[in-house]
């Protein structure tokens, strides 16, 4: 059964033709003023998500619940985020499943807070840390907004210190200098257990390779990822657009080997 | 508590500084001779995964488990499979969630299926569907494999006929004429859910456009993803590969607007 | 022996540091306004190229000559410009070399009609043609500024309409409809000598394979190109630009069989 | 007038439908052994370039004369060669016209000074260097075959020598350590004119900038290029290749500024 789009909740406004979003709470009574009219949110509220609704000038717009994506895409940020491109590499690499127990280190905006805390669902959990107390409220308001707060807990932490988590299914490190946490991280993780990360540069790439490797890592590898959106129209036929995103990261993974 | 490898588990043996890997699983008595001489599958079995293996020469093995990339790429193969960089940005297109009721048409080898079943988790459902008896059969064989054969139902079924499911939380297609079960994925899905599809070249790309128009889908995109391995080695420095995949299809997404 | 820049001659200011470049013509006592100051035209007539040049607010800006990818990103652009990536890509495509007699149909803004012009040299000949008059009246004035005007021959055409040289070495098209003009390409070209062609579509692209195929051309390629700027910096590190120019166009070549 | 195919040209014979090109020199009573029959020297000498011939089995090939980029990829390799993808963009760096003089270091097996000596012209000059004897013959042999010997001057020097050369419209460096010679470039250069680099990591990069910029190079600018074959059947559709080259080098390009 469809579950309607209730007051309270997140919703999506698809401009159709354009392609355009925006993203809304549904509030009684609220008025959403795009640039294509007015919405009245009493016009969502209570009708299933794929409901087209008319702005007060006649344009269709489609309300959805977001996907994990436009999630991602639209957290309030604080910081650069992990981009949905990467995020998809990233949940491969880290071996995710329901119930699944996961560090993140370097919470940022928590745009990958919200794809972590949905896949390990309601029986895993999410330890993220951050050192900075406002992005850590500012993820956690992010994660209440799609009911995902309570997978996830939130802590201050520097990277280089200990974890207070351990035999964790699998680690992500976002940070400036992830080589610090590697230790710690190396620590935390069961034994064969997935670690991933994402560098900015390939200086930051090479040192992080090298600390990984000094604790013990192995299987290690590097890639980017190219996304290429396309343009398929009727009349003017298939083609990449003009534009697109260069470069977001190099993205690592490895695994916890044991001494000899 | 790290669980130990077990008799009767797929294994990942990871040739230290190669990278090269090979799967096999674990027998007793068994014995897997690699180019780097004999390693006996008693040195692995009750022990942690991550732990390292001397083969008859000398070489170091580490055992994993497989993640599911891995998994993935060692399926049998009887067909052209969902490469891992494409599973990763469906993964997100999809929505999937631990629960979730998902229907994929165009099995195949299976390698997709492996990475719904798994985040799916116990609670959800992956209905899976193909043309050919044979191809299901592999696909249960390699979901048996990890575990994640109670998870699916896999079921015969030509494109274009109705699936015997319906309201379900996402769809995925990957099927020469995609086209052609447009319309039944159009009526299996829930309001608003997310449907997406790989297709091949360009002018099936068009088509299939076409074809999700046509029945009311909304919030079209469409994307290619390169993926560029990267070398780093402490003495030759940081590069990209010089080989790379080029091209392995076109990955679609869009969602069921209700008609107005 | 350098020669001076001179007054007449338009010279290329590169900003120190920041990469932004301006191309000015030298003026007696003309001035450019930058955002950072003013720079005095006198102070750069009678110095060689890659002379330092300090605007009123202290600001280092060097003079150049333009290389030929600034003489074709800062055309006066009525149209869609060939970029120098693609450029460099059809040059060798075309063989061109000195002495060379080339056609070119769709002269759009002319900036690939400096690059045939310069290679070409004096005793080589570009045969440009276009349907607008004033699209071939830019061009000219584009070329005029580099003293390239005497070495090509612009004259207006209809695609589908034969061309009024014959033998040439090369031809480039760049046109919304590149069939039209492919069986006077055929015509036009010496045996065995290269066609090149720029198509913005996937389906442009079949539509002009067919036509080439159709004809008599042989050993038809295309490629499209991604060029991806690199950030270099001391202390940020090296790593692609964020954002790049994700498609241009479709690249074809092919070469001139004679039938059997 | 075309000129007919001669005994002792190099004639490119191109495999109808497939796509194979082999390189031959004509010789009287000679005989190509491919796998598709038996060709004749004897049946392409005295005829035009685009000629086809059949083989003794029926297959159909093309006689071309060798393109520029054909040229390069069929050089006798000693070494890795500069690829035609980025010889295009390396060309238009180096702002390349007839007439001009040119230094490359690190000639390698030659197939970018081919492109050079193409497009300098015969009143231009390359002025070739490499600190190998047998690389220097084995490069002038593969120019000799093209009728381009006489432009080149081949000399034996290693990186960090002093050119015997100034005043050059451009230098080409293709090194395993480009800076040992950047100063010797900085001296032979004309104001204002293009360097251009080819370097194979992300280190050398940094290295290779701080060298430019230390002895007064300006306008750095850093690029990769990434060429994807594009596969056009009237069947099958379009799309890119599944394979392709990943890497090549990074591309640089500055211009020698002059001191304040």
């Amino acid at each position: 059964m469809a579950r309607p789009l209730n007051y309270g909740e997140a919703v999506l406004l698809w401009e159709d033709g354009k392609g355009r979003t925006f993203l809304i709470t549904l509030e009684e009574g609220g008025e959403f003023h795009s640039h294509r009219g007015v919405i009245r949110h009493d016009d969502i509220a209570g009708r299933p998500e794929g409901t087209p609704i008319l702005s007060g000038t006649g344009h269709r717009f489609i309300a959805f619940r977001p996907r994990v994506p436009e999630r991602m895409m639209k957290v309030r940020r604080r910081t650069q985020i992990v981009y949905p491109k990467d995020a998809g590499w990233l949940i491969l690499a880290l071996d995710l499943f329901p119930g699944a127990r996961v560090i993140e280190m370097g919470t940022g905006s928590g745009a990958f807070t919200i794809v972590l805390a949905q896949l390990v669902g309601r029986e895993g959990r999410v330890y993220t840390f951050d050192r900075r107390q406002d992005f850590l409220e500012n993820a956690l308001a992010n994660l209440e907004r799609y009911g995902l707060r309570e997978r996830v807990e939130a802590q201050l932490l520097e990277a280089g210190q200990p974890f207070p988590e351990d035999d964790v299914d699998a680690i992500f490190l976002d940070l400036p200098d992830p080589w610090l946490a590697v230790p710690a991280a190396y620590a935390a993780l069961a034994p064969g257990r997935p670690i991933a990360l994402i560098v900015p540069t390939a200086e930051q790439l090479k040192t992080t390779f090298a600390a990984l490797q000094e604790v013990g890592f192995s299987a290690l590898e590097a890639v980017e990822l190219l996304e290429r959106k396309v343009l398929v129209r009727a009349r003017e036929g298939v083609r990449p657009f003009e534009r697109m995103v260069g470069f977001t990261g190099y993205l690592v993974s490895a695994r916890k080997a044991l001494p000899n």
